[in-house]
């Protein structure tokens, strides 16, 4: 797969993920070691809340999602996240969904303090199969400008 | 551990997390599955970036600062996030960092579509073993009232 550079991407741009089939085991250990809530270790106690079954930390949602863009975009020695806004989680991701990334590049700019990088302005938008947004944020990272 | 309601909690509250130190396998192994970008992976990768050794997936950092409220705050029945806004990484975590949450109440209203629930609105920082900030962000999340 071919290495991206700053000066490949432009605003406006858009691309999609791979896909990733999320199981119910891995909903509860991911939860188990960062989010131990019970709604996301047991199916009973998730069975009373809104959503009505078990369903994944936000946390995770997030982590599998830069996991999809990480390896859609493929930068050259990586894309250093600097912060992220407005994450939302509009519906819940439950065991067997299958998520993918929709990524647009927002804003570029160079970076002052670096002149061999780039700051790019993404949108994240998280889709299960069923086409509903359970994730959606924007972010900054510096990726590596062309020598 | 006594569990927490709505109504425990009021605006300037703080309080402060448990610790977590984290090992360069934990680095790796999350970075594996989530964020395999080579300066998270590699060390002979991370030694040529500005931060000059390996170091954790800002989403790492993020998971663990959740592990650590989750733990501290402790709400009956848990904390469902609504919403992430303004999260930073003004510093990277390196292996054998011991990582602290600090969380301030900075609102709280009823749920009007959910009468059960209040909204608490927060401020998470997560500090390193020397008290630099490696993480910044607030967050609303829905909790439960008081019968």
């Amino acid at each position: 797969m071919k290495e991206r550079y700053f000066e490949d991407v432009k605003a406006g741009d858009r691309f999609k993920s791979a896909t990733y089939e999320v199981s119910e085991e891995e909903i509860v250990s991911f939860a188990r070691e960062f989010d131990p809530q019970p709604f996301h270790l047991d199916r009973a106690v998730a069975k009373r809340t809104i959503f009505g079954e078990l369903f994944a930390s936000g946390w995770h949602t997030a982590a599998i999602s830069m996991r999809l863009f990480v390896r859609a975009l493929n930068f050259a020695e990586g894309a250093i996240g600097l912060g992220v806004d407005e994450m939302r989680w509009p519906s819940a991701v439950k065991p067997n969904d299958v998520l993918q990334v929709e990524t647009e590049i927002l804003g570029l700019r160079e970076s002052r303090s670096k002149p061999s990088h780039g700051i790019i302005r993404i949108r994240n938008v998280t889709t299960n199969q069923r086409g509903d947004v359970v994730q959606t944020m924007m972010a900054s990272a510096l990726v590596l400008r062309r020598k």
